[in-house]
């Protein structure tokens, strides 16, 4: 819920329990002149919040009740499972009006995700131009700019003065969403430049358009990855930039809300992959939830069994000295934590191309040498707590040694891996994961129980 | 490096390690033409981006040979730490022609990690108003609108006409970066609404400014939190928005361009925080890092130590039935990482405001059902694997159920330990790693061990 911001209050702009059940209460009682009442005063963005967060028949419910006055703004804001259900939920008429009121990249992303069925419905109530500038844009790849540039923009010819720019300007009245910058194009509708309004509105009438081009301006394919244009966006500071087809013509523009959207989303999906999590969201079901983490359980499992086997080479060793199994779990946990720990900040660091192969060998360099130093560390700390426990100096030598091994081994493979997977054209933060726990307790287990073998048995 | 679009070929917008590879080797020859020629056709993030990613003493080399060409606009795009340096190294010229390129946010950024000394010498750079205007920024704390926003915008009265607003403009020849909106202020300087550059333009003369202000329109308070107002660009898809101070004044105004770097930080942070790592960046020093980390692995070892502890319990069980040494790292790994992935899906979810108190039971009931499912999944497949490694039915049932609660109360813990520390005032991202992993740890090892005993040796 928006709050505004009065004096030295706190400000929260995350929904309200409290509203949230008033609402429920209005749609429970059929009451719709109060839920009108209570859903007026909420941004687009938080009834879509709202909508996400209640269950599937309330939901239905509530966009039952509400009917005629729905907010178009609010399909657009809403997961995409839950835009399938509220598309579903909605009086065909209803659902035409909120689609006549979006742009052309909204009704792509909402239709994308629909049953050929209902995906016709959703086209049948836009006019032939709508219909065609959709249609183009879903032959498109998912994930592409293409999807997800709008078509409205405002394209001006590059001899234009700012003079003939503002009188044009001037003569349309519904600027799109998003209009920030004018196009430059050429004859061959091929953009040259871009002018942002502030500069034209403070440059002189006679002023030609191409001397105020911005110096900053990049251009993006159709066909280009989201994910790279969301980074050049953050990267360049842009605030909206022209999307040529392959024959280089102008024929979309992305704007940063929708750069910041794939961010987000990129951000999500990073931190859900490198812990194992596939791209689930909140509003999922039980069973899809359960299934989507199945892969990731299963590739721990195979780890585990992994690291099973290197243990029951030693039956006969941990069976002379049964402490072994009591201190061998610390000797690969703190192999697993410092491995996360590197392969996290170069997962992310490959993100954001903070990490590259200009400075790959000293970032190696670096984190294995972290991994000795914090290694040496834990292997005095983790001895100590041996030989206060055991009272065996032999046994809390072979202990403190296996810790330097291993936790050494979790920096450079914490590293190396993500590294590698990256140039094998591996999504790093998919599979580094399970990659790094394997190096660490298959080391971490042969190392202790080894050394330990060495020592006490032969 | 800016590299741009032509025909169908890939778009890289990551440093091409050749490239710096050339500007390394002219640096070394002290050709200062030819780094000129290599650094001019790129974008000053890039070239922040390569003093990043090169060696402290070849950074200190590279800044010292650019010199006067010195692009002011690279600081502001600096890693914090590595700012400090390059302001180090940077003449007492060229420091003061760069400080006096930037917006007041910027140098805000610039000479908040200077030490005092420095930072009066970059104050001193600037005139009386900037300084005054920069250190009345510096007063609002760390993590504030008050140090993300600047003090450049343009603020017309409520009363004026669309005609009234287009002369003052055209009369202003520096509009400032980031200007895509009016503001509009009553008599007090308190902002009332805003209007977005486009809509004035389109609009007649004769119209007034408060008939055309955007609806959605917001105001942040100077002494609000950056993740605060940052969330509120995204979710409310924000260009701009005007800061006021303690008595509603307007002061500031906040771009997108600040918002999307301080949503990038944190989404780097808790990514970071998940994995055990600190506030650290690519470009610190090794001690830095390896000190950063440690107090994530001290409380990793006590998690372990008190796993260790429960294992000691069990001491002559395991000597009695040594496979069971063997099989429980892989109940306690199923364990762990079946809570990671609960906890990570959560801390995001509490992260981007789509777990709030609304949802929270649905949420912690499905988590359940989720362990609960993936628990007996897993139980029958460990429990089959242990069969056919053993050959012992007993031990393959004692496993399977130790599998289920396990992963059972992996699925528990992992939503409830978020909630209740988000619920406590405590960054979930910080702390739900360690007490998850200690409830799977000590519950698996106890469930697997004790009921071993209770089977075998009672």
């Amino acid at each position: 819920m928006v709050t505004s911001f009065n004096g030295n209050q706190e400000v929260s702009y995350s929904i309200d329990s409290e509203l949230v059940e008033s609402i429920l209460e209005a749609v429970r009682q059929g009451r719709r002149n109060e839920l009108v009442q209570l859903l007026e005063p909420l941004h687009p963005a938080d009834i879509a919040d709202v909508l996400e967060q209640i269950g599937s028949a309330e939901r239905a419910d509530l966009v039952n009740l509400w009917g005629v006055g729905f907010d178009s703004g609010v399909l657009p804001e809403l997961d995409d499972n839950i835009a399938v259900e509220v598309v579903d939920s909605l009086p065909s008429e209803q659902l035409s009006d909120a689609v006549r009121d979006l742009e052309s990249d909204q009704v792509v992303d909402l239709v994308e995700d629909l049953e050929p069925g209902r995906q016709e419905e959703v086209l049948n109530t836009l006019d032939e131009a709508g219909r065609a500038a959709v249609e183009k844009l879903l032959n498109y790849p998912e994930d592409s700019a293409g999807r997800l540039m709008q078509r409205e923009f405002v394209m001006l010819p590059l001899h234009w003065t700012v003079g003939e720019a503002i009188d044009f300007l001037r003569s349309s009245n519904d600027p799109p969403d998003g209009f920030y910058h004018v196009m430059l194009v050429d004859s061959h509708i091929k953009p040259v430049g871009q002018v942002a309004l502030g500069r034209l509105m403070s440059s002189k009438r006679e002023v030609e358009l191409k001397n105020i081009s911005e110096s900053g301006f990049m251009t993006f394919s159709a066909a280009q990855s989201q994910e790279d244009v969301a980074y050049a966006f953050k990267q360049y500071r842009l605030v909206s930039a022209p999307v040529v087809d392959e024959t280089g013509r102008l024929i979309g523009a992305v704007t940063i809300d929708d750069a910041v959207d794939v961010l987000d989303e990129h951000a999500t999906e990073d931190m859900h992959l490198l812990a194992g999590v596939g791209d689930e969201s909140l509003s999922d079901h039980v069973l899809e939830i359960a299934k989507q983490r199945f892969p990731w359980l299963i590739a721990n499992l195979a780890t585990a069994v992994l690291a099973s086997a290197v243990i029951a080479q030693f039956s006969a060793t941990i069976e002379a000295v049964v402490a072994l199994a009591v201190l061998m779990p610390i000797v690969v946990s703190m192999g697993g934590n410092a491995g996360t720990q590197s392969l996290t900040v170069a997962v992310r660091a490959i993100a954001t191309k903070d990490l590259t192969g200009s400075n790959a060998w000293r970032v190696i360099r670096r984190e294995s040498v972290v991994g000795l130093i914090n290694g040496v560390v834990f292997a005095m700390i983790i001895g100590s707590v041996g030989l206060v426990w055991y009272e065996s100096t032999t046994l809390s030598v072979v202990l403190a040694a296996a810790v330097v091994v291993t936790m050494l081994m979790a920096g450079i493979s914490g590293i190396l891996v993500p590294i590698l997977l990256e140039r094998a054209r591996v999504d790093p933060a998919l599979a580094s994961g399970a990659f790094v726990t394997t190096v660490t307790d298959v080391v971490g287990f042969f190392a202790f129980l080894g050394l330990a073998y060495k020592v006490f048995l032969s």
